[in-house]
């Protein structure tokens, strides 16, 4: 089976730089995938993507060697099952707020004996390999995404899920759960004292740990307090960022 | 019927910022248009566009106040007429070598007796107004591209052709024909000449002008050298310099 | 953000005209959407629609003042956040039989500490502008289907789960479940009793009330007995009959 | 070969009955198709519809007995071929306005010895039969667009031209090129005249004619001076007209 | 309303032929509902299927005789529902586990009172005919995938589910759940055995039973054996064993 | 520049073993893509293609190290440019006839000087790699279609033409312009003989030479004859074929 990006880099010791795509076009996630990043996720929660776009931009980063990876957008087995079908080699589920949800999400990223993942990888036979079935279970990477008080409460629980391989933290809602401003890159002691408590659990209890971020500075200062995989901005904002730069200059120089 | 804001910005003696769409995905030209361009153009020439993804787009654009453009993939009526019939406010025909050809373009433009376009303006209606019929042939703007030395030979004829509006200079293949590299903001004197030469003819003939730039410091100057109309990068330029730089930004600090 | 015509209709104590779109063609709602209904509504139950079809009708929509709404196909957060994401100012949720229902569907439409809405409202935040989260709760409307004896049941619990702004009625199903016949603009007895139950149950909790309607006349008696949204036709109906129509003229004048 | 409904109905001494589609989508078109009509004809030129949408409203054409026809975009030996090899059992070019034009339409629609076709009939072998080439050329019907001045003085010449099989006339257009409004339903005498003068040459040559109509009366009486197919309004017109009816009743009744 | 070919040809005695849609392509569907099968099967769940192309090949399916079946991804009734209005005469759940599941997909399968679905069968009333409610209940066959240990264990209680009409072995996830290898065709006595014990189940409760299958040999013995639905190979499947058979017969025979 | 697999393979003084997709789905293409083959071509004129069909399946060919191509749908340098910009790395182009319409399409391949090319090859960097202006020319294979008595007439003229590579016969066409039926792997001696004085002529010039075939025995003798490229079959014959057998297996044992 074709190997895992991520767990090669983990196993190196070194950190996964991940992309974010919500615009629903293999073309723009064929451009994000030839930049250099280490894996690519289809974002199907908040991003404008479903399965159909989701399949097509999963064919479009396996023209490179970065990791397909998708958030999928409901701790909801018919979409787990369908992506990794579909040759995702990491998943990202949102609102895991309990061991009971870890289970749920993370079992059916696994075949039985491990989870109850249904048998049939039309795709992921096709990208990983013929002996996909082999090795998909020790392969594929599962992300929880810690971003609730309810979460923060049942840290342990959600952590001690022996199929669950890493957490993700959302800082927009986890913020938001906190009382404080949804957005990225937060700031505010009771977020990143939240952060530090997912991120010590997470090496306590040996699993791996990546944040959502919008800023290099911020996301290399994740990576140095022990990260192990940072996502920077999105395909969306990278484009308006971009553009309003452009817009901005000439404005200013030109009117 | 709607007015045209390149006519208006223009009887105001100003300049138009233009937008530039090469991926095929109304949400991707949503969010270009939401930044503050004058006009957004669909490149359905080299751009991953085609009639369906371009009309998808326009009723994105439409959401805004910028006028949807189209640079039409060949001198063909057939896709000119249904670009217009989609709502275009502008069209951009490349490879425009003779006062024939601007001909070909610039009357399929227009509805008898000023032109041969045929009648249907099925969204344009929705668009533009019931009135659509009454001002259309003065508030579509043509723009013939001047890109070959032998648009350069002719380019008295092609500005001599009466519906057409404007010239577009497409640097890069005006660059290749003059025996030099392809790409934009060119800066060998030949290129320069050109430029200069096809602007001067355009002003000449009472004919507006635009260019293709990819920094805005090279489309400051080109606006203060007399241009009317400047468009700056496109969607995945923006996208591929700004993801480039993100990845450089984390590898150089985070290694 | 951008003001919810719905809550300002209301406010001025008129009722609001709904279009029902069934068709997944964003070119068929932005014909819709253009002839002066007060909102549209992306039918994703019973229309032949899917979330991509959906977000292409929503930007169709967005080039008009009408509001965009979407009945979702089930009392599910995925897709519930994802049309709020998309940029919905009102969502019609099928089957709301319990309180229980009620506050899963219409806390998923509100951020914390009101609800449980995740945070990303990608195209919502294009659409709204830029203080979306400030004022997104209190914009968007939430309208819970009451469609069977369950929802007759538990009707006052429904009506009393604060972030429900509106009963929906779908007689088709009421009907069926009362024991009658499906289909809209119902007579039975035991319907209108129903129908007039809800809507005085609304008017009791003061929130507002909707119905599906067929008729011009029915819905005016709607609107006489205190509705305040009302639904007419939909534009796979109103293609059937004219179509309908014009083969029946032309059948019997040319035969 | 399945028969084509057009030549049986023609053979009969009768007219048909033609519906046109500009909204792109297989399910507006399956709605459509099941109305009843003899024939439904997908208009690529000025409906919002390409070679793609084309396909699936083929097959949902297909669900009927109604002929599947489309109008092409442009008189383009290419898209004339792919939709016959898509399984068109009519095709009508726009703008024939001289028998070499009308040459080039017909002949791409007939195999060799009679025309230039290229081999391949992917769709049109399933739908028609697997006897399909002995049988296309005489199956598939061609209609030649007479819509302009141009066209008018060619008429004899364009009716000479064996593999046009009829005529079809564009009204808007025609009264355009003769100095009126565009628009359907003409009563302007010169166009009145114009419409009969095509009418009587068809009948001269052994030709079929159909014509635009948007309203029944009038549709009725081109059936009564001769016609032997005609189209009435679109689903886009249907659509449209019946939204407003719908509107105007509500506003008008319920304020 | 339209017959179902399945209940014709269980009720004349006979065995259905059912054939296995994985490929995202209306054209593809086509391509193989002409070849003679007794249905076509869109599989949503391990397929490269969404709602979205299964309703296009729906439409392409309609063109035949052959009964239009779709696998849906989960046992949930917003996509069971959907795929019921888009005119589903059969429909398969996968892991059916309990009574209680069968309850919950079979229920969603039947108008009240005999269950739970929600009146709108848009596409199915044109497919299935105007008088589709009354008969819709007794034409949809019903089919609770067993494949689990859990499912062997529940056999009885599912059987009793008055809404499921049959059974259907899916023998790769069935074989993994009783400890063997994923795949079809299995020959391991456990794995047979609890194929046996589910069709004796099934036909001692008057259910029918369906399983799929790889090989013609496999699938006749299967038949002759008792089963009323053999599903041999897929689209993709077909397409890969035919292509490699070419290569492989080519790199042989021409090096 | 990434090699041209095509170019390499015959360097190495061995053929190509072409595969051809017709169903429009980057799924089936990949499936087809993964086999073994050492080329794919799209096909756009008889497949069910279109030019956002093929982008994408262009996209699912490049994960796999198979060279793209595609057969365009007409000697047209729009969609000719289009293709290449989207990464083909050899064209096919239909009823080539003269040396004219050879230097028209060939040209339409190359960068000037060689040719009239236009500069923008977005997705063709991509694919190709940063220097892909540098070496396309030499990189790219044009393949001139040979299938009418008008070509057979200017074939040296054809050939002589420098840009063009190589020469591919359509038998089909071939035949039917011959007087013959059309058809693959004819055995007709007019049409054996105008196979075997293309080969010769092809050779004569320094030419390549490819054949579209069925069977893989008539294949192979094309090969030993001196054929440079053979196609066999398609995806949409492999599927019916393969599809085909087993119904018959299937009726015949188990009826």
């Amino acid at each position: 089976m074709r190997a895992n990006p991520i767990r090669q880099i983990w196993a190196e010791g070194k950190w996964v730089l991940n992309a974010w795509c919500a615009i629903p076009s293999p073309f723009a996630a064929e451009v994000m995938a030839n930049l250099g990043w280490d894996s690519v996720t289809v974002d199907m929660q908040h991003g404008v993507n479903d399965y159909q776009s989701a399949v097509g931009m999963f064919q479009a980063i396996s023209t490179t060697r970065a990791a397909p990876m998708a958030r999928v957008p409901w701790n909801d087995p018919a979409i787990v099952m369908k992506m990794l079908d579909a040759g995702a080699y990491g998943l990202i589920c949102p609102l895991v707020n309990s061991a009971e949800e870890a289970e749920r999400f993370a079992k059916a990223c696994r075949y039985p004996p491990r989870g109850y993942r249904s048998s049939g990888p039309i795709r992921a036979l096709i990208y990983g390999g013929a002996d996909y079935f082999d090795h998909a279970d020790d392969t594929i990477v599962t992300f929880a995404m810690i971003e609730t008080t309810d979460a923060l409460a049942n840290l342990d629980g959600i952590l001690a899920v022996e199929e669950i391989d890493a957490v993700y933290i959302g800082p927009s809602d986890l913020s938001l759960s906190l009382g404080c401003k949804p957005g990225l890159d937060r700031t505010e002691p009771v977020v990143v004292d939240a952060i530090e408590t997912i991120l010590a659990a997470a090496k306590r209890h040996g699993k791996r740990a990546g944040i959502q971020c919008n800023d290099t500075g911020y996301a290399r200062r994740m990576i140095e307090s022990g990260f192990d995989l940072v996502t920077v901005m999105s395909d969306q904002r990278l484009l308006a960022a971009a553009g309003n730069k452009v817009v901005a200059d000439m404005r200013e120089g030109g009117a």
